[in-house]
């Protein structure tokens, strides 16, 4: 087995490769159900204020300021889990999604998958059912 | 239930988000056991080929080409299902891994997590063991 290395969290923060706009992927998987929930992007502060609060807080692209996911929805996300890729620019959280992680009340985001039908053609499918209202996030 | 939406294969691909590089992230998961292998960026060219060949197909962004997954290791992704998100920005791709997913030689790519010591700082702690020695990808 490989040794654990040790850093402080500014250290290991520093250490991950931000994009051009200076942000990281998260990908977010259900801790229980191993159910992929979404994907979101991470500024450093973002991150930080992951790890010591230990709710998932992103960077909104759209807003261009921090996200505490649930903020206004209640649906937060309890972090108990934070993995990194072998480059170092993707980060995986597993979490304990506090009721549903879309803000079109689905458990998770990926709620439509494709089949490809007898005519060669796309069909668009849901394959989850609406478990809460749309609301605002 | 919600409709099912019928498009052709072109009209699909078009309707999703690409980034400023004209790229879609991919987040891929073991069809078996739920793991999350990679994420890795399509073009709708690669798109395109990963519909039409059943083997999942990116755009390298380090070679700036199309990037059939293994290629040159023979760890070819079989697709079993393709997802996409409400924001239709991003993929979930569930698929049959032939070997591993990791270039290092890991099943996973997140093959490392953090955990915070009792003294605060982060430990980056190995958490698969290495299945294959490593190989070009």
């Amino acid at each position: 087995m490989s040794e654990t290395i040790s850093k402080s969290i500014d250290e290991f923060i520093n250490s991950l490769k931000y994009d051009g706009s200076g942000l990281i992927p998260a990908v977010v998987q259900d801790v229980n159900t191993k159910e992929v929930l979404m994907v979101a992007y991470m500024s450093p502060e973002s991150l930080k204020t992951t790890i010591t609060s230990g709710k998932a807080t992103y960077f909104s692209r759209s807003r261009q300021k921090l996200w505490v996911k649930g903020e206004t929805s209640g649906h937060f996300q309890h972090v108990r889990r934070i993995l990194f890729d072998c480059d170092r620019d993707t980060l995986l959280l597993e979490v304990e999604q506090e009721g549903v992680a879309c803000h079109k009340g689905y458990h998770s985001c990926f709620f439509r998958e494709t089949r490809i039908g007898t005519d060669g053609r796309i069909e668009e499918v849901y394959c989850l059912e609406r478990e809460d209202a749309q609301k605002p996030e």
